[in-house]
């Protein structure tokens, strides 16, 4: 028999919070054998957790110490949290514990010090989360619904903004990535969704998928919008990109965008249950080929250009989780929720990624995201 | 030698956000040895983070596996972040690695394998950030800035609300912990720091400190609210408590809350480098003795109640860090940042805690919060 092991809080660990069903904030002890689901909180947590969490069984801190004591030769003030453990193994005879990858350190070189036989799981530790339930899927809607205020948002400012001299104004002052994510990150907020390094990157920013964009926007210009919030209710997190443009497109922009758009669409043509997610990413690797877009190393600029990153990404209680979508040997399976995020980058050009979420279905796909795609703000 | 070793990301690791000085969202290999900071990046970060942080060398992956397999006898593919970290700490002879208490277990156990001489740090990894400079201190301030624009947001609600019957009606509605704490939330927000979990517990919910409160906000009860937002600007965090009362307040409340604020007072008093942060914590409960509260147990409904938490925590990066104000052995040193939160906590009567943050100085303390103690509301 495997026992499963945590020691963290459910702010650091997804995978607590989901098993917990309520919000621990301090580190604490989770023990999953069979069908019992075990928990050891301290005083300030206890009847917190006693009550209302998802626990079959809520131990005391304390209260364990001393029925381990009475149980055992070990004295009070030896007991800490790897005697717990053991005391929790020894009661399964001939049980192994499982730990994850992120399992700290220190708590498994004391444990290997009591020689209790552990194995460390590679990859998810609670795989069930990959496959949503309703609810979990209502949530994730629910924080999509969140982030489309904040494209409307953004979208109006755009629109209102005046172009002069390379700079957009709003209200008399320069609209810059800062001000932009500012009005994103309070509309998604009043939604009850709490955004974080919104991206807001104009022209060659873009073109580094990790740069969240700073100062002045510029007209004629590709920017991306990625927002990313996670719903202060359901702690279920939402993942959604548009590119826009204020002022008028080049034909290499133009090209960009139409071929990131089709790439998305046929990425989405390829999802149902059981498709290798590999296919759906080498759809778009296709497609990016076909209409001339070259990915790798440019020599010139010693970055990468093109399509370079995966095509999506699982998303629940993280933001990124598992299944992946890119050259990895996974399938999809329904009651997945995937993010779809084509995108290209060329610093000389700039940037486009378009992104919506989706929840994997026998035949195919239901939408869990939507706002407009029109990108060309006048 | 000592080479500390981190691997992690800075959304995850406050000592990695610490020490890189900019945000590296994805999982990344951090060696500190001597002088020399190193960080080794996927090719997303390696551009941005070359050009912002403060390492003293940035490795992009690829790079560094290619470099690796130039220099010895491994194949490309067999070089993962194991090999890495060999690499790092081979090239600096007889030197040991210095892994964080919560250093993924999965790593360590790669790296036992590899027969690399490991030692485990307890305590705080990158001990310097507790003494905070001059720009983190004003960071800090900043963040308590937004929490008092929290606090006006609830008082006004508590002000123009109406009582009727054991409840409090805002603008005809029935004010809630909820209502009240997404006022304080978006007012917080709007002030650019991002509050989550914010405390805003009435009567016997407030009894648990860890309660973060839910339903009707009642008349005649002491209503704490706790406001702990980080800025999303700096990452440093601010965290301020005031308790409030709408209506009249009974003789028990009144005493509490006087016991409380006189506690806070004499523990504020007893600041200053080189004193001995337990001191600053048995003066508090000194104080509670003093005014006849108890604490410990309450066998009737097997919770505790007193004063049941420890003074106050460094306040930073991260919202409890080092030093603790509690029965530890620590001492105060200027520079370090904490808060000062006594509190008391009775199911009967309701509970008090007020929270201030302090930077301890050579003969005393700055105080980094600021907002008025008036706590019954008309």
């Amino acid at each position: 028999m495997k026992i499963k092991c945590l020691y963290t809080s459910t702010e650091k660990s997804s995978d607590a919070l989901y098993l917990s069903g309520v919000s621990i904030p301090d580190d604490f002890l989770l023990i999953l054998a069979g069908r019992k689901r075990i928990a050891v909180v301290n005083q300030l947590e206890y009847s917190r957790v006693k009550a209302h969490s998802k626990f079959t069984r809520v131990y005391e801190l304390n209260a364990l110490k001393a029925l381990i004591a009475s149980r055992t030769n070990l004295e009070l003030n030896c007991i800490r949290v790897p005697e717990m453990i053991a005391f929790f193994q020894e009661s399964y005879p001939g049980s192994t514990l499982l730990i994850p990858y992120d399992f700290p350190s220190g708590l498994l070189s004391a444990l290997q010090l009591l020689k209790l036989p552990i194995e460390i799981k590679e990859g998810p530790f609670v795989a069930e989360r990959a496959i949503k339930t309703s609810k979990e899927v209502a949530a994730i809607k629910a924080a999509n619904r969140a982030i489309s205020y904040g494209f409307r948002a953004a979208q109006a400012a755009l629109s209102a903004a005046k172009v002069k001299k390379n700079r957009l104004y709003l209200d008399g002052n320069i609209l810059s990535s800062e001000c932009l994510r500012n009005l994103i990150d309070v509309a998604v907020f009043e939604r009850g969704a709490v955004a974080q390094s919104t991206i807001v990157a104009c022209g060659k920013q873009a073109c580094d998928p990790h740069q969240i964009g700073y100062g002045p926007l510029k007209p004629n210009e590709l920017i991306i919008i990625d927002i990313f919030p996670r719903s202060k209710k359901s702690a279920y997190y939402g993942d959604m990109t548009r590119t826009f443009l204020k002022g008028s497109a080049s034909d290499a922009q133009r090209a960009i965008v139409r071929s990131v758009k089709n790439a998305h669409n046929r990425a989405l043509s390829k999802i149902k249950h059981r498709v290798k997610a590999s296919s759906v990413h080498s759809t778009v690797v296709a497609c990016f080929e076909k209409d001339g877009f070259f990915t790798g190393r440019d020599s010139q600029s010693d970055t990468f250009h093109g399509f370079i990153h995966s095509t999506g990404h699982g998303l629940g209680l993280d933001i990124h989780e598992s299944p992946r979508v890119s050259t990895a040997e996974n399938y999809l399976k329904k009651g997945h929720v995937i993010t779809i995020e084509p995108g290209l980058y060329y610093p000389n050009i700039g940037a486009c990624r378009i992104e919506d979420v989706v929840l994997v279905t026998e035949a195919g796909y239901d939408k869990l995201s939507s706002y407009p795609y029109e990108w060309i703000i006048a």
